[in-house]
């Protein structure tokens, strides 16, 4: 949240990216049946997409299968761009949504949240934040809260997701009141208070992944998680709009990342007038601007 | 299922390799702060398990954190026992746990499900099945569905799990009536009846993973899911006795692959009087004896 300060804004940029749809300067068709060519070329775009937004946002968020569709190489790459992003100064947060129970939760948590402790693995610098699923309960999520503690990072655990289906379980009406989702958000809030603040933000190291498509929801889980950063995504490309996520901030205009992913990193295509790389950065102004409307203090 | 019937057992060999355990004579501790050396090492014991266990059981799971806390080296060495595993005749299930949302599920689709279509990775075969998160709904699991039904795989969805704190979220009361896990069973069902076969076997290509240690709710689960291969974990070290999982077959005695992990990786450690390959053969012919006599077909 001091990040959200430094930069005046709470946008994280969504780093999602695909091949196909990488600039054409970028490609090399007839190379296009290499899996390493391709991360070479994704890690180019991805290097220049953090550099562009790093004068302007305080984070980025990184979409491992994007990665992890090319294996270990593609992992490699996945590891080191999160490195590139922490040496340029951005908070980083690993989207690789985990969720596993007892030894293997404790593996993920240091396979992403732990200081690297071998002599033979570069000493790259580990993400900020990792997204993780709820739906095994805090017992699963223990290993990881306990790992995050220990090394100063954080947790966005999925609350309520951003894609049209995502209200089939978590729509669900409860016999104790409220929906399956305001039960995974008390679960969280309570869990979160157990864990320990991220620095001296007052929030919790355990925050929620709130969809930004989900405007009717974002009041209610605001009042059920007030200690839990959101993580916003859908804003752009999947429908949110920034009066959409209004709910999602604290009434002093914190608590919440809102996060884009196409609509910015794919800004060119609909923005030919300057380079691509520039494009990019217009569109992320352009969204730090809006945010910026919907995020002020609000007074009684 | 198939598979089951020529081994005449529905277990499955779960394999959670963690470093620390693995017998003396494969660790050369001053060389435990070298990922590689740790991965090779874990390499050689999954090899040697898989070797062991394939003449007698259809099937194993491989749980990836324990290869992501060793970042590249570790994926890379969880693609080729995936591999090695497929080329010693058994179905390999990827514990990997993801789950997504539209263009992230079909990345994680078409790295974990689809044959590989570059020119530079090795050849590998991929896993016969990977398990799935469900709580994002069934747009989600979608891709996953799709690539599944191109390439012949199998998806396992995440429905009761075995943990003690599965019961905090899976275990509420809903307004219709029955638990949230009832209704990601019902959701399941029906996404499972739209999306294909597995081959010849009735089955549906989307199954579900039900912990064995809920006996309480397997049969009804097991009635919501009647065309569901259950993958059953949790026998065993976590609590699993073989009455507890008899409600997770069918009348015919089919319909589920019941996975113990510690309780045959580590029997070793149980049993000094033969050579570590010897104890863990000799747990899995004893699990293979306990499962036959619960999954019997049941007469009226």
């Amino acid at each position: 949240m001091r990040a959200c300060g430094e930069k005046e804004t709470c946008v994280c940029v969504g780093i999602d990216p695909v091949y196909e749809r990488l600039p054409a300067e970028l490609l090399d068709n007839t190379r296009r049946r290499s899996a390493r060519y391709r991360v070479d070329a994704i890690v180019r775009f991805c290097q220049t997409v953090m550099e562009v937004v790093a004068p302007h946002v305080p984070c980025v968020k990184l979409q491992s299968a994007c990665f992890e569709r090319y294996w270990w190489p593609g992992v490699e790459a996945y590891h080191r761009l999160i490195d590139h992003g922490r040496r340029l100064g951005l908070m980083v947060i690993a989207d690789a949504k985990r969720g596993d129970i007892g030894i293997s939760a404790d593996h993920y948590a240091h396979g992403f949240l732990a200081p690297v402790d071998y002599d033979d693995l570069d000493d790259l610098l580990g993400p900020d934040a990792l997204t993780v699923h709820a739906y095994l309960g805090v017992d699963a999520l223990e290993p990881m809260l306990e790992t995050s503690r220990q090394a100063s990072r954080g947790l966005f655990a999925l609350v309520r997701t951003s894609n049209p289906g995502g209200d089939v379980l978590q729509g669900l009406s409860l016999e104790e009141g409220g929906t399956v989702a305001d039960a995974t958000a008390r679960m969280i809030a309570e869990a979160g208070a157990a864990s320990g603040r991220l620095g001296r933000s007052g929030y919790s190291l355990l925050g929620a992944v709130v969809g930004a498509t989900k405007p009717q929801d974002a009041v209610r889980l605001r009042g059920l998680m007030p200690e839990q950063i959101f993580l916003v995504p859908g804003f752009g490309a999947q429908g949110g709009q920034a009066d959409d996520v209004r709910a999602c901030f604290n009434p002093d205009g914190r608590g919440a990342l809102v996060t884009a992913s196409r609509s910015i990193l794919y800004a060119y295509q609909k923005d030919d007038t300057v380079s691509w790389p520039a494009a990019i950065e217009k569109a992320t102004i352009h969204m730090k601007v809006e945010i910026a409307e919907v995020s002020r203090p609000r007074g009684d």
